[in-house]
């Protein structure tokens, strides 16, 4: 048995033992994001039954016969229509067997105690995975050390060859980002890029258009990368042309709010407090009602997952989490400032992986 | 009332007059493809209740705000946390609620009976609005062309431009033809580019990767772009360097097989027959088993969606429905050739939107 399967195996003996404190025999994980974790396949269709002895069959259909086989040596594979029901149909006995109740959808579920034996009752698991997700093993946080790295280089190399220029388009800044990084191995976006200038710069969501960069204009850039699986996610804002008196100004306040997230984000630290070390900065400048989002968010086989750094954040930081730290002030009709990076939790202080300078840069 | 109004009205006029035949009072809208499809809203968090008089309310949370007062401007918005159940609390007198079961999940499901006053039903809704999607409105076909050209036309440009040659990897041709889609509007990718070179050909699902590009490889490129929620999907496949008898013999079977399917795509003709038209001359060519995959597919606001034109295909073809036709042929460690255009179906002959020539090309 290989490393990739130990890291498997691992993963699911964890799972198993929370799920036998909770009186479960078995789980059903449908989810193709779980299914790939616990056990490496990364197909379209699937689904595994978990046992709390730890025996396991993984199902697909007829497309990924050599596939499953490769990437699950470790688990007999059943080739099946009706993936995920018909896992449930020979099991022996009276046993508790938990289905993923935020993703099994109301039909799916009719499907699966249609195929259920009588002595089997599906229990209602959510969140248990996500959670057990939260805290990364060293295999995932060299993938997302990796790919951090791809993309914060890629943003890097498009400033030295000059590509991010008034005159260009959003759209044209974009592109050529997101084509370094496909050059570079990313496998496609990890969401669609952001390059919000002037004006836009004031809409933490708008995407990236026709409109034309313009000297004095704020642009703000955030993007990420994807990799065998892991995502990356940074956010930059530049100046172009000339510095006026009002992007000097948010630029340091959100500087300094985003520096004492960073400084904040160590083990033990309740995640309401991260939020609050930045938006400290922030409402003491005065933009407290500019500042309209949370703080940031864990990474890793979803752009977005636990845990939460947000004013209603619970639970606090542990080793191996994974964090943005990514304060901003939007000011309507003028334009704003983002700065994100991702962060590793170690004992000491976090891992910054997306290590492209912070300082101001007029462009 | 603008023309866009109209548009979605129609939409949802069409709706009710279906649920109405089915004793249904009201719909719970949750997906966001069919909340777009029915307010024009394009939001990441957002939901529709439609009543049988046509009356109806949208929902979604702060973020939106603006976004859903400029893009559904003839329904009122409420602002909700629990968006979907929030809809549902104020409902007066006895009435039946379809959602949508194949998309709420058994937790979704619970908030929204917990929110639902006594005398409200909910009835499980699944595959109406879908069906209701497979034939297109005047609008969404126009959308389809562009983007479909878009995409075709960025294929011709890599080609014209050499950026398909051999030495170059799968990775670096997929990254420039991307890079092209873009830079023309393409919002992103409909799926993840496929350029199958040499034996990785032989794979219906490759992606690209770093393979170099080899004299007498067959390269098959299935790819699309993405514009204002509409997709498109297309594939060639070229001969690099030098023509083998192998490579000759099995894109002719190819090319014959897709002009029959081509020419089977009228109104009226069974899915079943569009596939059997297809697979019946790469039957008669001894590849039969080769062919691993279905026909073709509707494309529109899902990259594939119904109609489905496969040997289990149900239903018949209608004027102003999409449909791609794909055949393939792949032979394990030698090479595969795959062939799809995207079609509207007509009063007559369909209407071809991805006009790259399918003769044989040596490149």
């Amino acid at each position: 048995m290989g490393l990739a399967d130990t890291r498997f195996s691992n993963r699911r003996r964890a799972l198993a033992a929370t799920l036998a404190a909770q009186r479960i025999d078995a789980i059903l994980v449908t989810d193709l994001t779980h299914m790939r974790y616990l056990t490496g396949f990364s197909g379209s269709n699937g689904a595994l039954l978990l046992r709390k002895d730890l025996s396991a069959v993984v199902t697909t259909d007829g497309r990924y016969v050599t596939q499953i086989a490769e990437e699950v040596p470790d688990i007999k594979a059943v080739i099946q229509r009706n993936v995920g029901a018909d896992l449930l149909e020979n099991l022996e006995g009276p046993q508790r067997v938990g289905f993923e109740s935020s993703f099994v959808s109301v039909e799916q579920f009719k499907k699966l105690e249609e195929a259920c034996p009588e002595d089997v009752t599906l229990v209602p698991v959510s969140g248990v995975i996500e959670k057990q997700r939260e805290t990364k093993d060293s295999f995932e946080l060299e993938q997302l050390e990796n790919v951090a790295l791809l993309a914060n280089n890629a943003l890097e190399d498009m400033l030295e060859a000059g590509e991010l220029a008034i005159g260009r388009t959003e759209r044209q800044v974009a592109a050529d980002l997101e084509y370094r990084m496909r050059k570079a191995g990313s496998e496609r976006v990890s969401f669609d890029t952001i390059v919000a200038s002037g004006p836009n710069s004031a809409m933490p969501h708008h995407g990236a258009d026709d409109r034309v960069i313009e000297s004095g204009d704020l642009v703000t850039i955030d993007f990420g990368a994807h990799l065998r699986g892991f995502n990356s996610d940074m956010t930059r804002t530049f100046v172009m042309g000339e510095l006026t008196d009002f992007a000097e100004e948010i630029y340091n306040v959100v500087l300094k709010s985003q520096l004492a997230g960073v400084a904040a984000a160590t083990p033990g630290t309740a995640l309401v407090d991260v939020d609050r070390a930045c938006r400290e900065v922030i409402e003491d400048a005065g933009y407290g009602e500019c500042f309209v989002h949370s703080t940031g968010h864990g990474i890793g086989l979803h752009v977005h997952e636990g845990p939460s750094a947000a004013s209603t954040g619970k639970g606090h930081l542990e080793e191996n989490m994974t964090l943005t730290i990514e304060p901003g002030i939007y000011i309507p009709g003028k334009g704003g400032v983002r700065i994100e990076d991702t962060l590793i939790i170690t004992s000491g202080a976090p891992k910054v992986i997306t290590p492209s300078s912070k300082e101001l840069r007029v462009i």
